[in-house]
């Protein structure tokens, strides 16, 4: 049996969204930008599939953007804003627990000159609104701060950060990473105070290489990548458009399914959780079941077992997981997420992320829960 | 009949890339980042396809990245090498028939205060490799220059050009714009003075989404997308990973049938050139059929004909040719390329591209030919 446990990593592509993608490539091939038939039914094609992304996020057609993926959404949006906004002030505010595509884009701003505060969080991955509120300032540009953080899972709330924010400085920016909650917290940017936001094609069983940033109409944001005049203007370049099509229908996929969907991952994850507890002794739960989580992450810590020697050994059973997040598991060192959260060496090196999608069942639960436990027990046995 | 002759806008992807990229979506779906052998044989797939693109280009594999696609390859290029090289001054040199991916970016160069050179082309679009040395300066930090302009398929010696940059100042870094000749033109960079070379997917029947960019061993350069440290650093982002495979299936062919595929659009190109001169009166050709000119391009006036109302003409009868660059092609105003190159306004407004591709046939040329000399000599007839 093999089951895919790690969805905060990727997902695999869906049936329609590999159709779509092969049918952009069989007929829709014309480039974009030709003025003949051949490209201007592609440039429709990519004029309907964003309706369809700004549906998702309740925000207009021409307030979002396609990119080649998240890591580039963040870096539009962060770089973007503070290169067109340079009279804003040199303050920036982030948090800890950011993926590497905003924190190293933040430490690289730190370089530059920039004031940056890194907001710290509890032990279960939560900012302090107050800490926030204090952080604020005049001369404070932006703020970026994680919807889902994908380690552990823990929801930001964006809704009362951005009224904090307005509240505070009307005039500070707010950037949303939504990589890890799009699809998977359902959200309108239409009741958010929140200026830009990215999400990811292949975090919601779309085609890798393709993502999307919403910039809020009127932020004031600077083409990173220059060439063509693409995406009206922001991002140059001919457009992904099998990756477009393909993240389409994973999209609407989304809007159709998204309440069952969410309940069902939440569901698995609740017996995932309850099942480990009840089967294996000495674990640490690093996050929750309850509704301040994401539904499809958890990271647990198996007591005197190290992760990555637990990972190979489940994928011996065709079980695959995480330790850490994949961005940045080939590095060395501790995770910088459970490190903010002051978790215990002994109990950083033994914690396992393991992330669920709508496509896993409760058989594979049962029996992922099976082979965890007969490893975790055959490992410690070992250490011993 | 439907003939494609927009081949220098975009190509359709070979089936063999569709196969791969299809097998990446629905086998190779894990995260090349992951430590479990879900992510390690994604990784495994991706050494093996830097290995033929490393081959193709004559370079080592470390030397070779991927990018979303071309334009991305010449934006880090040149804002990455500007970045990490400033102590080497602030003179650049390129020339005034570059792809907008380039220009652009010079021209915010320049607004940010460097000293920018363009370079100007004679009436067949070829610069002066006088004007060239003479332009070379001690603190010149980079010269980029295409290797096949994509409007007019004029071919700069870029053997000849690196020797000479080298030998005026030993410092100075050569970047080439390949995306026109990579599969068009044989070359390879073990024996050329090039120091990055930007190439793309899309136009050579690989994916679109997806590009690559050398980078010799020991220069300098820093990243414009900062993240997880993916492609050694330089640009970070979760690996496209369809893309990538597709693109390396795209070259697979390439390499093995290069010279048979160049020869064939070779002839199909002076073929149609002869065509039209025998069966139409009042055109002038731009280019040429000797080998200064790329196999694939060629741009041509007929004269009294406006070029868009051509284009819209032909495309009733199934045949897509090109009026200007599709990079450009939505903007207002004539071709900076037909512009440098002194063209009279009213060639330049009937000047049409048409590309074609080693997919074309004779047949298909035939009926494009009979096809433009029905509709311009119809044209003609109205305009009068």
């Amino acid at each position: 049996m093999e089951v895919y446990l790690d969805n905060a990593a990727t997902t695999k592509p869906r049936k329609e969204v590999i159709d779509a993608v092969v049918m952009a490539m069989e007929l829709l091939y014309g480039n974009p930008s030709s003025l003949h038939r051949k490209g201007v039914e592609v440039e429709k094609s990519i004029k309907i599939t964003r309706k369809v992304l700004a549906k998702a996020l309740g925000c207009k057609d021409q307030e979002f953007y396609f990119t080649s993926g998240g890591t580039e959404s963040n870096n539009i949006a962060i770089r973007g804003i503070v290169e067109a906004n340079k009279r804003m002030g040199k303050h920036l505010i982030t948090t800890k627990i950011e993926h590497p595509s905003v924190l190293n884009t933040f430490n690289e701003l730190e370089e530059k000159g920039y004031e940056v505060t890194y907001l710290d969080v509890d032990n279960r991955g939560f900012i302090s609104l107050d800490q926030l509120a204090n952080s604020i300032k005049s001369d404070t540009m932006l703020v970026s701060i994680m919807h889902v953080n994908n380690e552990v899972g823990s929801i930001q709330p964006i809704g009362d950060i951005g009224k904090i924010i307005k509240q505070k400085n009307p005039k500070t920016l707010f950037h949303v990473d939504a990589i890890q909650s799009f699809g998977k917290i359902k959200f309108s940017l239409s009741s958010l105070f929140i200026d830009t936001l990215s999400i990811s094609g292949h975090k919601v069983h779309g085609p890798k290489g393709i993502g999307g940033l919403y910039v809020k109409k009127g932020v004031k944001i600077k083409s990173i990548v220059t060439g063509g005049g693409h995406e009206m203007g922001l991002r140059a370049g001919t457009e992904n458009v099998p990756g477009i099509l393909g993240f389409g229908e994973a999209v609407k996929f989304l809007l159709e399914e998204q309440d069952p969907l969410i309940s069902q991952m939440k569901a698995l994850k609740v017996y995932l959780v309850e099942q480990l507890q009840e089967k294996i002794n000495d674990i640490i739960l690093h996050n929750g079941i309850d509704d301040r989580f994401a539904p499809h992450i958890i990271n647990i810590s198996f007591l005197g077992v190290k992760s990555e020697v637990l990972l190979h050994s489940l994928e011996g059973d065709g079980i695959y997981v995480s330790s850490g997040s994949a961005c940045s598991s080939k590095k060395k060192g501790y995770s910088h997420v459970l490190t903010a959260m002051k978790l215990k060496d002994s109990v950083i090196d033994s914690s396992l992320r393991i992330s669920i999608s709508d496509t896993n069942t409760k058989e594979e639960i049962d029996y992922a829960v099976l082979e965890i436990k007969k490893q975790v027990e055959l490992l410690r046995k070992i250490m011993r």
